[in-house]
């Protein structure tokens, strides 16, 4: 038996791995998955985009590229990032292979094992896989529908010895809580934060899905503020407003942390897939990212309509959620004593599957609430499958 | 300033990456990237490719996949890796963002920081960064024109305490070396490991890529002998036989060794690139692999041999290479106390770059060989560059 780092240890398989093999059984109605309709990829633009390619740029999908990025990308997606308000200009980029690969760089550049590291609960799974990797100490902030729990944040900060390495947070359309931070909040945690050296690593992988868009200025991210005296390693992705498929997320941080973070991805994968790469920098300089992203948004909207109206109609009352107002997913939350796994093997055996809340705790312990998304189910689908949950939540808890 | 991680103090700029700016300068003739010539990517296959894709394919292209790769692929790379030899079916088959990212997470699932890890010296430059940033102890093994020093390799098994995680090597047309290990090298390697716990990762970027279909009897792998009692990780590559821009690897490892480098994988990047393993599958189950193979191969012959009749011709002859029969490079060797480094600050002058051999040390110190490789220069450009590098020698070393 080879003798396996104590490192790993802590790596445990996600139940969402096993709903992935249940979620494309074709018979199973599945609100489960995080990714977009295969239906809502824009297949006709990259076969525009790659019949367009010259042989030069051919070539350059084929060959290695810059560890941070191809160059002609870094551009585009500078100017992009820009044009939202992004302070570009007095920050570096580095093209990643998925938001994921960025944020699994800064818990590398931040993280030596032990140490304690600031995250919401629930909190994307991604990031709690990759922190835990790394031998992280994770430290939970509740979440509640205006953003984290300031005093609780408050709390942490005063009674945590030694200091969290950085906080990590998903600002707009939560994973999975679906929420919106508001701006008090944003505010807040900055205050709280400034001149601690605990820098805030800032996931937007769903700004762009806002069903609303007076929305907008509720949703300015604390990278756009600027703020003085905090870093701010805002970290987004193409995976929803082109393709996962692609791998290709960002990160955009202030330039010391840029300098290790180079060299972190450079011992990863020496850099991100150059076909990919030039898609994506041809999908901004071609413009169909405005196209793509306003069509995808009055899709998920509809979707996300849908999911709310039929939740309210068939939902026992004691089931509660907040309306979602973009991305990608609802949270229903169960009473108190209610278990969401209970209801999923229900759920499965009406031909039905969501992720269940403990899923996203951070102690893994948590289990009241259900993530059921509305990303990859059209709205006859919503309509059917639905009604199924409501029914296995009815017959468990009356 | 923020607290960064004690474990990247060990991540250094290579002189590579500097290198790689002059490389990409058109004035300077480069025989320093490890990259195969943009002229010699199959455009036109992966344009046939591409067209021949359906629908469904190019939805799947844009979609998350599982995380140790999409099902068409794990099936056509294992054909095509049994149909080599390998013993597939006692293994298991990860598909990697590249090859590097296969030795990263094999580097993860054994390192602890501190531990010994074994390598050639010299090595290959990604594994020592990635086994750098895991914080691993590096100890040495000298490399000969037939392989590893087996009596070192002895020593350092009789003396180390604790006794290393793994063992990595080259085995064919070594990265910087260009040698072939012979069969008497790896048996007694595998002699000497066996029973103790220390599995090999024997990484094979370079094996299709032979001038002399006699050798292939020698070029036998150590994964294809199946060795009793030592767990061998074998890593390939996309990269040399198809594109690396694709970034597209694997790993053909034991069961036990799998189930923890796909808990790895999952929280480095979730999945490799979906629209690169399609054009990987289509390139193997079109059998475009095998022709596309045998046309590099005597392209990259005719450049090898114009390289070493070159270098035959005109270096001082104080300075000895091993001829290549095969892969990337040759491997040149400056008498005692002559520096590469001093070689390459005149090469530079004269328009012409390679890379310096304390690049490729594991202690960074011996610097008396010069990695000059003919896979990313034409027949003329090596006529016109080595002269250069002579020149160079002379004009310091007489």
């Amino acid at each position: 038996m080879p003798r396996f780092s104590k490192n790993i240890a802590n790596l445990r398989s996600s139940e969402i791995r096993d709903l992935m093999s249940l979620a494309t059984d074709p018979n199973m109605i599945s609100f489960a998955g995080g990714m977009p309709g295969n239906e809502l990829f824009p297949i006709k633009l990259v076969d525009n985009i790659y019949n367009s390619l010259t042989e030069r740029e051919k070539q350059a999908a084929m060959q290695y590229g810059p560890t941070t990025g191809l160059p002609t990308l870094l551009e585009s997606l500078s100017d992009y990032l820009e044009s939202k308000g992004l302070p570009v200009r007095n920050n570096r980029l580095i093209i990643t292979t998925g938001s994921l690969q960025a944020i699994h760089i800064l818990a590398k550049a931040f993280i030596d094992p032990g140490d304690p590291v600031l995250v919401e609960t629930p909190s994307f799974i991604g990031a709690l896989s990759t922190f835990r990797a790394c031998e992280a100490e994770l430290v939970t902030v509740p979440l509640h529908s205006d953003g984290m729990d300031i005093s609780i944040l408050q709390n942490r900060l005063d009674c945590n010895s030694p200091s969290p390495k950085f906080l990590y947070y998903v600002p707009n359309f939560h994973n999975p809580a679906g929420i919106i931070y508001t701006p008090e909040v944003k505010l807040q945690m900055v205050n709280l934060l400034r001149g601690k050296e605990i820098p805030i690593i800032e996931d937007d992988a769903y700004s762009d899905l806002y069903f609303y868009e007076e929305d907008l200025p509720k949703m300015r991210l604390i990278k756009e503020m600027d703020p003085e005296g905090i870093d701010v390693c805002f970290t987004g992705s193409f995976s929803k407003i082109l393709g996962p498929g692609l791998r290709l997320g960002w990160m955009l941080v202030p330039d010391s942390i840029y300098r290790k973070c180079e060299l972190i991805k450079q011992s990863l994968d020496a850099c991100s897939p150059s076909l990919s790469q030039v898609i994506a920098d041809k999908f901004i300089r071609e413009g169909y990212i405005h196209t793509y992203i306003t069509e995808v948004r009055e899709e998920y909207k509809k979707r996300g309509l849908a999911m709310i109206e039929t939740l309210e109609s068939c939902l026992p009352e004691y089931v509660s959620f907040e309306k979602p107002r973009g991305g990608f997913y609802t949270w229903l939350k169960l009473p108190e004593g209610c278990d969401a796994t209970d209801v999923l093997r229900k759920a499965i055996e009406k031909g039905v599957v969501f992720v269940t809340g403990k899923t996203f705790d951070p102690d893994g312990a948590c289990n009241d609430h259900m993530r059921v998304s509305f990303c990859n189910t059209d709205i006859e689908t919503i309509h059917r499958g639905i009604p199924l949950i409501a029914e296995a939540i009815r017959e468990l808890y009356g």
